[in-house]
């Protein structure tokens, strides 16, 4: 089935046509110049009031099964959870969302910072931490200097949690190529959000 | 022996009077108001320049061994190294320390956002992030709430690779307290660095 995917996130639009994915930038891009039916999950409030108006936009959250999440979760996590049987998802974006699934049962997750709002916290708290971090940081030993201290920080705490899961670790997100230097067994998989949003389309069936 | 000591850091001159510690504001206190000999770190350049015009005020990273640390490495943080035997030092102000002593030889460290500085990266990257920890929340059970998310994040995370170097852990810094609620067997130190400023004025015979 040929389906015409959207997944709107706070800074873009990651648009799955058939099987070309592409993005474009939130504040430029106009919904309205897509006429075709397209399904679509968003975080972004602002956006997701624009495309309600739109009769071609279909909300792909209305059908999914709420009660094995909470609330507040995002969309996008929860369609990255329904693509997967057992796993940690690590979708790295400007925020980091670790998801634990085993046996198709979701099992919780947590949120940590993402790469960009990382280095910019180390920054604020003081200047002589404003460094890139170096993401080819052997993990195996204690940093002795700033650079790799910070990276070291971010990197093994991140990876210490999620390894202690023991199941395999799958990345998505803008950051998945750069956190596979560090999880070197991962499986990057970047249309994860819209495999789980054609899981869902089709339990619902809708094509 | 009577020592006047007092750690400088990014917010606060932190005093040790013989044997009462308080903590004045930088900014505020003014360093000349002390006219007895007093010993000093600083971390903070814009007080380091005030206190070396005054002659009672001695450096004591001048006596520092620096062989066995790094050059960028905070003053602060190598007194807390020299005041154990063995230990993970979890220091957490602005930023979290975390160094690793085995055996009196420093193995390295790394750097961790501190409380405050997480919360608002957490803030900053969306609205619907904004809460302060929960540092009740049971590490063991993955976290089905937006709260606990990105407390588990911070908390989790930090925890897991702290214990994996199979020490005994040792909390100083502003919420150390906070901190013992997660690690739980963990002896918190509010005058570790003291202890590690007396330790190099003893081995230079200062007094």
């Amino acid at each position: 089935v040929k389906l015409l995917l959207c997944d709107i996130g706070n800074t873009s639009y990651h648009i799955l046509d058939y099987c070309v994915a592409y993005k474009r930038e939130v504040g430029i891009f106009n919904p309205a110049s897509i006429t075709e039916k397209i399904y679509y999950i968003s975080v972004n409030g602002a956006v997701s009031e624009r495309v309600a108006t739109l009769e071609n936009w279909v909300d792909v959250a209305q059908y999914v099964d709420m009660s094995k999440y909470y609330e507040t979760m995002g969309i996008d996590r929860i369609c990255a959870v329904e693509a997967v049987r057992s796993a940690v998802i690590v979708d790295a974006g400007s925020a980091i969302t670790v998801d634990v699934v085993r046996d198709e049962k979701f099992e919780g997750g947590f949120i940590f910072p993402g790469v960009e709002a990382m280095e910019q916290t180390y920054k604020n708290i003081s200047p002589a931490l404003d460094y890139s971090f170096n993401f080819d940081l052997d993990l195996d030993i204690m940093p002795k200097n700033s650079q790799d201290a910070i990276s070291y920080g971010f990197l093994k705490t991140l990876y210490s949690e999620v390894m202690s899961h023991n199941l395999p670790v799958i990345l998505t997100g803008g950051n998945a190529v750069e956190l596979q230097k560090v999880f070197k067994n991962a499986t990057v998989d970047e249309k994860l959000i819209f495999d789980g949003m054609k899981q869902i389309i089709k339990k619902a069936q809708l094509c």
